[in-house]
């Protein structure tokens, strides 16, 4: 009971402005880095040197190797036209603003171009020659119509922020980069919809519309710099899924252009519209294979006053499902997060940057709950209640409540601080999965045994394997499986791979959970979706794109 | 002051057992019926008599005109085969039970056959001499796969609760009834995650999930009858959307049958899964065109415990819309229901069944809200607090709040009981409509007007139109503009349609927002769709069912 009142007594109501959620915003997304092995795992943003070693932050770009000379299998399509004087002219008369164009194919201008062939990972690196910055949909149409009938390959880039490389070009595929569609075009106060160019950047979205007192229903630690229409291109998940739900719910319409020009205009800004097929959902989590998203229109739900954030040590991860079971039940309609970090994870953030851990001793689990509603006082005693309620029944062992939004940081910092100090040893190997959530944990303890068994992991430099870990959001499912290394190893990734996929392919899992397919996945799709789900889904892409020009080289 | 105080005066707390929430159980389905107009209108099931005059209840199967008869322009496809004796004796052969195979082909049968070939509300009719029930999705397949090879055209059948006859067939169609596939797979307590065959019935489904202190996200009027496969197939909207969203955002797997006896798999109890195109989407809200849904994996929400229900009126459209705002803002994450009808409507309810209303007076329009949350106490003080704030600033003029159970009936029985009572003077053309809220009831101011200058409405027997009213659910911009009148009128179909739905058009909005198309609104789609949009719907029907047997005559 002693701890039990600890929760009570350092409850406090506390009142965040609608505009800032601090601990929120601090969320950065998992960062990657290609190795030279053949794991497909995806770590921290430190390149290898010569040795195998990692050290040290990004590489430079000019540092970064080619994509086609990482992955010397994959080979340019010859029926791709290579790019001619011709096509930059013609680009460069329609578009008529120099700011327009970028392009290192009639002059030397390689630095400019730079930052489009590579992604901020630094992990990925293309060769094109043209970026292309249309200002309108028809501009969009006219590009992707002269591409598809002159067998030139595009990419579609948003905020180049994403996890897969499915947003620079892996040869010389020209670049359509929506930076330059950055309107917000409408919205309605009564009903929640937002329309909007789909290159508006996300925070610049959700900036707008906290002054309306709504939220974007989508929150991702790269939210200053990817834009809408990438969100939406990539299906991308975030902290508020819980919450809000998927984008294939929120999406009420799109703009489109397809391949051939085709101008889809289905913008409506309609809770309910059942009048046939709904092909915009292919579009969203197609990333940018079948056509350029232009616009959007989506429901934005009510910005929450309240909110409060508890973290809490549980003795077991049969513990922490109960917990959470108890978090809908009693938290129920104001729960917005739901996250685990066993206790390996903290102990190593601990070690790693020396930071103190809210609560004393050790525990094998930990979680982090958010809550967001309407209503500071009733939002503090459903906390309370919920909290001596998991303490009595001994559910959770140990807890602590943020009393003010630097508390709330500090919280947040216990599971968002983890991603990067996992790097501190070296590399890590990263695995982005879904799992039905009593299996979840299972597999950190089974990778963990089979690295052990093998005499992979150890306290010292004789041993490459630091330990297994696993954190997540558990609300939805989503597991981070790490795996810290003071190098890389072959040893350890002919453990770790095929067997993990495998592993996930018999719980019926998903091997990317939100992060999409792009060039990093897109062999390993099989492990996720049968043969006659691959099979339909190349069909939809040779039906949209029978040239297929948009994206080559990815997802499927 | 007063009336405010009335508010709080009568403000009780009301816990309800997760299991009946009978205000909701209450709430039918919009009823329809056809009239031998020309108008797509939908009306009350009653059917006119030779002299056009509308009386008593739904006319008797057999007294049910074909379809084909009343739309003589719709002709048998001659590609499609006739059925045979072969046929017969191969399905009889293939399902082996007797109870798995209803026909009146090799011997008369009619009276067993007809409850499938005309729907609940004795609208349309079809000729099928054969209905098939398979109890596995390895039949389904069989019988598609037979059916592909051998130009045998079907229809999908579930609950038969549909609203625009795409559960029944036009000409000699084998109907598939997914009646015996009524098993509840698996259901995760952690998750939420329900997997039921598609036969399953919606009531069944809420009634396994109250048990578990969940609910099934979709609630509508015919939840006794409708199978969660037809909802799924006609991505149903119900009363629960305000809160929980779409189907599309809900279900998170499907199985399936394609025409060719392809099993669609992908039946994943993933919250998140971002592998490849989500090609699920397109069978939400197919309407059984280009396969059959056999099974389906969804989402499910926490059950509240404490429900409130609160009745008011006031002054115009714009006060409604800021009460809605209000409610949003102060409601928030326990507003689940906000219902508008206008005062004419609450007008003829008193003076078609003598039904006392809850308020005295007359007011211009009138909301009905409803809140579900985790704690009653909360609920109460919140629903309160907004109460005093809208009386307070004049945006409410009166209003009421349920103390009990049955108030609660009382009240919802406002909102049920209007699509009944309006058709008390003969008949009523109705229309479905989703619109921007702002401009909601606008279309019918001008739907009055227009009638009422050519002088067809009036308060005697020689005027056919008794008014024009709207109500419908205001948090999903969802109007039922409905025009009850003395006897159907040439006249007034003439001055409804096209101009009705040319008026949608204009806003952007929906000819239906949650019926779907069936053969009802076939001809309508050019209204609410684009001709690119309906292109690639050609496409996709086209991609998936290149006979063209899956639920002829009807959708695109």
């Amino acid at each position: 009971m002693a701890t039990s009142s600890r929760f009570v007594a350092s409850l406090r109501r506390t009142a965040l402005s609608p505009r800032a959620s601090p601990c929120i915003k601090r969320i950065r997304p998992v960062t990657q880095v290609r190795w030279t092995g053949s794991t497909s795992a995806t770590s921290e943003p430190h390149q290898p040197d010569a040795k195998g070693t990692v050290k040290g932050g990004p590489a430079p770009a000019k540092a970064v190797k080619f994509t086609s000379e990482m992955y010397p299998e994959i080979q340019r399509n010859s029926k791709f036209t290579n790019l001619s004087e011709e096509h930059v002219k013609y680009f460069k008369d329609m578009l008529g603003s120099e700011s327009a164009v970028v392009e290192s194919f009639s002059k030397d201008a390689s630095e400019d171009i730079e930052p489009y062939n590579s992604d901020w990972m630094r992990k990925y690196r293309g060769h094109a020659k043209l970026v292309l910055k249309p200002a309108t949909t028809e501009e969009v149409s006219r590009i992707l119509k002269y591409c598809n009938d002159n067998m030139l390959a595009v990419v579609p880039q948003g905020g180049n922020t994403g996890l897969v490389g499915g947003s620079v070009p892996v040869f010389d595929e020209i670049v359509i980069n929506l930076q330059r569609m950055d309107k917000i075009r409408s919205f309605d106060e009564v009903s929640g919809i937002l329309v909007a160019d789909a290159g508006v950047i996300l925070e610049v979205a959700d900036n707008f519309l906290a002054e309306k007192k709504h939220i974007f229903p989508l929150d991702l630690g790269a939210k200053g710099s990817c834009q809408i229409g990438g969100n939406v291109a990539t299906n991308a998940g975030g902290l508020r899924l819980l919450r809000y739900g998927s984008l294939h719910g929120n999406v009420l319409g799109i703009e489109a252009v397809l391949p051939d020009g085709t101008v889809i205009d289905d913008l409506l800004e309609l809770r309910k519209n059942n009048t046939g097929y709904d092909i915009k959902q292919l579009f969203i989590g197609g990333e940018g294979t079948i056509g350029i998203i232009t616009g959007i229109s989506i429901l934005c739900p009510q910005r929450s006053p309240a909110v409060n954030v508890a973290y809490f040590g549980l003795e077991s991860f049969e513990h922490a499902q109960k917990a959470f079971r108890a978090a809908k039940n009693q938290l129920s309609e104001i729960l917005s997060a739901f996250e685990m970090m066993d206790g390996r994870t903290q102990k190593l953030l601990n070690k790693a940057t020396g930071k103190k851990l809210p609560l004393e001793g050790e525990h094998p689990f930990y979680c982090l709950i958010e809550t967001s509603g309407s209503n500071t006082d009733h939002d503090s005693e459903k906390l309370q209640n919920f909290l001596e309620n998991v303490m009595e029944t001994e559910i959770v062992s140990d807890g602590v409540v943020a009393q003010d939004q630097t508390q709330m940081g500090e919280l947040w910092s216990c599971r968002e601080g983890v991603s990067e100090a996992l790097g501190h040893w070296g590399g890590v190997y990263k695995y982005d999965l879904s799992l039905p959530i009593a299996d979840m944990y299972d597999l950190v303890n089974d990778v963990r045994d089979r690295l052990t068994e093998v005499g992979l992991v150890g306290d010292d430099d004789s041993h490459p394997v630091v330990d297994a870990v696993g954190y997540g959001h558990m609300g939805d499912a989503n597991l981070h499986l790490n795996v810290p290394v003071r190098r890389y190893d072959k040893e350890v990734e002919k453990q770790l791979e095929p067997y993990v996929y495998e592993w996930v392919q018999k719980k019926n899992g998903s091997i990317s959970a939100e992060h999409g397919l792009g060039i990093t996945k897109k062999p390993y799709i099989g492990y996720s979706r049968s043969d006659t789900m691959i099979k339909l889904m190349k069909q939809i892409k040779n039906l949209y794109d029978p040239n297929g020009i948009m994206n080559p080289y990815k997802y499927i």
